[in-house]
């Protein structure tokens, strides 16, 4: 049974029609919006709904549970799915599902399918996350429901009992949350450093000696300043830890809690290194297109041109050669490590390493 | 206890030996047949085997389920486990399990061991997948069997209750269905647009000016073909999303199933971004190593002695230095962005994004 | 209930008082135990500890067990959970768990939270494995102790019965085992070939004409090292495959056990393929920085000056050319079809494999 007509109750009718059940979809106005759901579901009254059915979708806002009151006797033994989501964070102080489980204390009410969307139901689960997260303080219920989410394609991923709802109920409303201060500060970096490389090595060569260097800019100018930002946030990677050490020396204790703004930013350690990698990565790839260029290619030509006029065999710079060999392989032995940190923090990958290996690893 | 005697109810009795299991295979000709199985396992005849087994596996042919009918008084409230596999994707109307537990219906039957391999039970799994899929309509015989997989090294999966045994069934046929098409398709866009490249760069200028430049075809025609391949395979991947839309507009609803063909290239679209990113990253590293090439070499050198002899000091074309820069700076960044997407399509990074974050990324 | 006063104990007690849990600890000496402890956990003697808990962790060691007997009264019923590690891989006959349990029958054993640190109960699980495995003889004790472990913000995994304490109570212990050997026989010929190629691209010109090439040791040196050992490590992962047939042909049977160096040697396939494509990876990247160093546009500018002056215009050897384009182009295909190899060895993805694709694709 579902009860509501809007969209997710659409999309959730049509999906479990495809999978093969039987459903009965239960509305206040069930001959006006019978056309909205598919021929092979049945629309009819709420009370009427309800009685069909053994498990009931509640499709509708948390706003108007209170409208199903009046359902309240049919509605005994009864499993209610709660599938709502919350429009901000935290926004009640009880999770929905355990606000639907105080108004109806004779049905057995699970959480599930809030994590899913309305086109994910209606297509079909392909792409992206397949789980389907449920929770319950009824294990048969639990499973039920379970058997149902994988009937329709999707992964059923036990959160163990209610408590678990609001946590599950704010999973939707999440927007990479922990990347937003790694990635602004990553941005922060690469303009400052970015307007310090394109002054020093554009702007002042024009300035002083009329030298139209602009060309410089799409290419070495951002190849330099990479690397800048890979060293402050691998360093920033390792700060926190250092600092969390200190403060637990100076309190004479490991178990007091940090400071919030140590503690978050420890937290964002990982996202800060992968960032690191990402720009040292970037700079691999771009140094490796250097001699690609035809700037490159003009300036050999130019020096070859010159020495071949000057009559100058040699032009071999034992220091200069030196630099760029030991220059060249400190710089893969650094990325080949920190790619092997990446992939470590890979989730499949952390989750067959025990903390002693993963502590050797870092 | 194991019924059967081919090269599965071997491997079964071998590994459930060598895990520490107590073992009784039942045949028809014991004597025969014993010499077959590790010295631990007891071989024996069949009614024989399944009284002294409580969980018997049924490593026989659905051809002959019918003639262990025989056996029915002795195998009641046994758990039986149906490792069988068929020869073609929905061969019949009703999985093996489904059917073995129509011919007994006082026994428990569980769906479990036919996505592995004799070869993994032989040799105890090591690479690959590890995961046994289990299925039943008991909860407890599901346990029961669950805990067997474990200690024989194996991840068990639950896959709900007995419907799923068709599909259960199906997977070891499978052999990367979703990769054919998009597979195919590449190799015909690479055909297509080598064949034009190889006349435009190798063929034209060799039937026009008799210049020979057959060494271009290794590399350079293939490096010209690949991004053209990529960008295509790319559009490909965007164009049913829009035809959908169009589909949804022109009918006025959202609930109304794609064409078969839509919903198959909607399908695909994961496959073909993929191999849009590989052919992009392979064009990545032709281009790297087109600097390393001899013949770039000669031909910088030729250039050098060239603009020596007619005592040219400048070769420097602005607009030629311009146009490559932006090239490899803007090409860089796609490949980035197109890296993200490859990364977010990885399963366990897949599984810990909401739809949201699926969505934003994409 | 947390029973014991070490790094562990307190560290427990902290994570489950920010979990919400009510919390108390059973000390010896609650007076002066009492300010280790957060604040909002109550500290007890045992006794009155055990009586106030339904679930019990006993943190101490193996070795104390024998001093809770005295508490066995005020324990039947409890479930006790058991979180200690080994100091060594199976050093005790059975057990931790399963000798609490035999000490304490009228109680349920569960195991659990051995495999998480002290560090990360204590600061939460952020990166890494946030897994945490469980094991019981009863199912329902084992959904307590899983709903527990995920309130605490862990992942619970449900490892079947008893019997796995002991893999379980192995797992901390262990570093990395199946990479020592792969890793010491990559170093091993590392060294050889490296010797060998410096001998004989340094040293050996150094004797013969007094050329000073000390230049290339850090780059081109190791360069033309790491395919060899690329190569030679490739052969190492199919070699045992064909001995292992060769053994079943020459014994007759599929079902005989390999001698132990072989089967040794079978297991490390994955990880020895895994450096192999390390290798040929770093092969690759150095090759590409060969353009970019200093040294090569040094010798470019040298050759084509000496050509200028020798009024030579055409340096074009059409065969070396040809043998460049072919070892580039067959290289990037090797490396392509390597990280496909790669690529379906994470997890992840080999899990979303059956085996009838994973050999397919090997």
């Amino acid at each position: 049974g579902v009860l509501g007509s809007g969209d997710f109750a659409r999309s959730l009718a049509v999906r479990l029609v495809r999978s093969g059940f039987r459903v009965v979809v239960g509305s206040r106005n069930p001959k006006r919006k019978a056309s909205l759901f598919p021929a092979a579901a049945e629309v009819t009254f709420q009370a009427e709904a309800v009685k069909k059915a053994d498990v009931i979708f509640v499709a509708i806002f948390r706003e108007h549970y209170s409208t199903l009151c009046d359902l309240a006797d049919v509605l005994v033994g009864k499993i209610l799915v709660d599938v709502s989501n919350n429009t901000e964070i935290n926004h009640h102080k009880e999770s929905n599902a355990e606000y639907l489980a105080s108004l109806f204390p004779a049905c057995t009410v699970v959480k599930a399918f809030n994590v899913v969307s309305a086109w994910t139901l209606q297509s079909g689960a392909r792409d992206g996350n397949k789980q389907v997260l449920i929770c319950s303080n009824n294990q048969e219920a639990k499973r039920t429901i379970a058997e149902i989410a994988q009937v329709m394609g999707f992964t059923p991923v036990d959160m163990g009992c209610m408590s678990s709802a609001c946590e599950i109920e704010n999973i939707p409303l999440r927007l990479l949350p922990a990347w937003k201060i790694p990635i602004f500060l990553a941005l922060g970096l690469f303009l400052c450093f970015f307007t310090y490389n394109l002054i020093r090595q554009v702007i002042h060569p024009y300035i002083r000696e009329q030298k139209n260097k602009l060309y410089k800019i799409p290419i070495e100018v951002v190849n330099t300043t990479l690397p800048c930002v890979s060293y402050v946030m691998l360093s920033l990677v390792y700060l926190p830890g250092v600092l969390a050490a200190c403060s637990q020396l100076y309190y004479g204790t490991k178990y007091r809690r940090f400071p919030d703004w140590l503690d978050q930013w420890l937290q964002h350690r990982k996202q800060i290194g992968l960032l690191s990698f990402f720009c040292a990565a970037l700079h691999a790839v771009y140094s490796l297109c250097l001699p690609m260029r035809r700037s490159h290619r003009y300036l050999l030509i130019e020096t070859a041109v010159k020495q071949a006029m000057e009559k100058k065999m040699t032009v071999w710079v034992e220091e200069e050669v030196w630099r760029m060999e030991i220059y060249i392989s400190v710089g893969i032995i650094a990325l080949g490590l920190l790619s092997l940190l990446a992939i470590t923090s890979l989730p499949s990958i952390a989750n067959s390493l025990n903390w002693r290996e993963f502590s050797f690893i870092q």
